[in-house]
């Protein structure tokens, strides 16, 4: 561990226990000072909103704050690069998650930890409290129970369900994969995708691209043990689902002339020598974190015509989960979606990619402070301090939802929708 | 329905629709405005506080909200009189707990309504969810499920658990008790007590009235069907234990010469002509609510010695949960208690029923709109808006939980505790 993270940790210590402990607080939103408020938070005023839902349930939505709610949980099977530390140990992650849903859409969230590893046991306990929460981000769950569990819970539950790991992910990069293309001057449609790592997000990215229109047999999917492939006996199912039939084994072979290289796999997996084997203009999005598949400096030292991304904060171009799932939830529950589709993930993709092309406002330069942002090589992702994500991606994912037919209450008037959310930051 | 509750019950669904639905939100409590306050707050910086809890499980109440989050967990199934309407229509009455918590005693609060009336299901999402949360406030259970639920969770659970329809009542009608007792010039511990109903409270209150002293030779309880007997053979275990070999049946014949009278059942059951066969200075809890089972007029019309209580607001001497609940999580919580037992129960009581024979301050006197409060028949309960409440109430709970054993964090410096707590309000 170098300096630099040592300082990182003592002061992230500090930030989560100074002057008390945690990040996250409960506050009253009504008045509640005297008797009379009481009288109407409570006994016997309360006994009104309770029975106006017993009546017509959909009434849970005007009186209480589930339809402002989103849960953040997890059981600490996957999280970050820690891998499986637990329930108790995730907590700091997931209250730093439901920070991120307030700070960045001006939703409600909180965390709950599930102190199981069992897929049925974990499914039927979130099942059970889900009345209380008008959406539900699954977070740090491992391959590939993650897969059984989002789908079991998308299935039974009507609100809003997503495993922010395999989808947050798969958002971003595809926003990424796209403005990336058409910076290399290439039709996205017709690029070849290696995608090396076959967790919850390589699996979701993989789904997404061929959403995204990428032909299946451009897309080589790599774990440790090299190319996924029909000649090998030892995939589960999801790997199976994107097995090539191309007689090739090795990440390397797989580079060979490939536009795209994405990892969500391991420190310096990628080398120049492959990189140098790619196509003109090759697309890496070297996702590791903290350290990437290949370094920022190596990866432009070893090919000027490279258009680059990490996961990192501190390099240009980071694929940033912050950029899509507080704006996605934000819609689902603004216009009361059944579920997140791949429309609405498809339109926050496309809003992402649009909005990095557009000029960069001067708050967004000062939040970084930086002198100059233009849509190339050196920016193609917005940045997660853009202000206006939230409108951009929001209103995106509503018209999603709404074209799709999940949409239970749409919106009708856009520019008071685009008035309201403009207001919830402020 | 009259007028008055016709006008309540619009102010409240306007309370709790506008402007926004509900009327609790989550908040971040720490900086979370710039790139660097983020990467304290989430990836990366909270990696270490993540990896602090996986080494060393304590630190969880170091580095998360833990220690000062409570639960309040319902499954709908015995919501305020309105019986059992549902998790989802549960839900405004439970944020409504929450929000109490807060505002009375600092605590962060959160609802979860779990949708099973199964107690086995109940008691597994529960548990599974438990990690999250630094004790658990079951609610609006209805018997005799709850008692089942509220000892298994007690016992496979390390945190405080308490479900508060039993022992919230519990432990303000004893203190009422105490107090009552006193100004009737009896001995607790002589006390003739009858209890009619024999649902959660009047369970608990029974079991706590045994603790406080009165001997169980000396308590009566009846059900819808009359006096809870040894003869009878439709009793379930909890009514069995309080089972009484007195040839007697009806609530009339227990009543006769009795010198408390606990109501937690009906409107209107307690009549004027059983109220005057009661012996001196009759003791009168009417907890029923709204209705009380005998009306405060009806009550003091009938016997001038009188010494009354009801659950409502609007007339002296309530008996109101709001009293305990606050304080003794915040101190089981405080001392890192590993349950809530009988002898902070009974602390909680006994500084309650200290409190009620001080000097009233102003403050109080301002915030009910009244000139004058001394202890008596007109008032032997501390109001809920008296702010000595806090630290008086919680230090006694944190010390009865260290005398008895359970605390895990004692308490060293109690001035400094004091002030501490004084200071939450602030």
């Amino acid at each position: 561990m170098n300096a630099k993270d040592t300082t990182l940790d003592a002061e992230a210590l500090s930030y989560h226990s100074e002057p008390r402990p945690g990040k996250i607080g409960i506050v009253p939103t009504k008045p509640h000072t005297t008797q009379h408020d009481l009288a109407l938070a409570y006994s016997p005023g309360v006994a009104a909103p309770s029975r106006a839902i017993a009546a017509a349930p959909d009434d849970i939505y005007r009186y209480t704050g589930r339809g402002n709610l989103v849960a953040v949980i997890s059981n600490g099977t996957a999280v970050l690069g820690l891998g499986n530390i637990g329930a108790a140990a995730a907590k700091p992650v997931m209250e730093g998650k439901a920070m991120l849903f307030k700070t960045f859409a001006g939703l409600d969230s909180f965390d709950i930890e599930v102190d199981t590893t069992d897929p049925d046991d974990f499914v039927r306990t979130v099942r059970n409290i889900a009345t209380t929460f008008g959406g539900i981000n699954l977070e740090d769950i491992k391959a590939p129970e993650c897969f059984e569990i989002e789908a079991r819970l998308r299935r039974e539950l009507d609100i809003p369900v997503m495993h922010d790991d395999q989808h947050g992910t798969a958002i971003i990069a595809a926003a990424a994969l796209m403005n990336a293309a058409r910076i290399a001057g290439k039709q996205t449609t017709a690029l070849r995708v290696v995608i090396n790592g076959a967790g919850a997000a390589a699996i979701a990215s993989a789904r997404l691209f061929l959403k995204l229109g990428i032909p299946a047999q451009n897309l080589i999917l790599c774990d440790s043990k090299g190319v996924v492939s029909t000649y090998r006996t030892d995939l589960n199912p999801m790997k199976r689902e994107f097995a090539t039939s191309r007689r090739i084994t090795t990440l390397a072979e797989a580079l060979l002339d490939a536009d795209v290289f994405m990892g969500v796999s391991a420190p310096g997996v990628l080398t120049p020598a492959m990189l140098r084997t790619m196509a003109q203009n090759p697309i890496v999005l070297a996702l590791a974190n903290p350290v990437p598949e290949i370094s920022y400096e190596e990866a432009l030292a070893s090919r000027p015509d490279i258009i680059f991304a990490t996961g990192r904060s501190d390099y240009p171009n980071q694929v940033n989960n912050v950029l899509g799932f507080p704006y996605i939830f934000r819609a689902a529950l603004d216009v009361r979606a059944s579920e997140i589709n791949d429309e609405m993930k498809l339109a926050a993709s496309r809003a992402l990619a649009e909005l990095a092309r557009e000029e960069v406002p001067e708050q967004v330069l000062k939040a970084y402070d930086i002198d100059h942002l233009e849509f190339g090589r050196g920016y193609f992702i917005p940045k997660p301090l853009d202000p206006r994500l939230l409108v951009r991606v929001s209103t995106a994912v509503a018209r999603a939802a709404m074209e799709s037919g999940v949409a239970r209450k749409p919106v009708t008037d856009w520019k008071a929708y685009e008035r309201e959310l403009a207001d919830l930051l402020r």
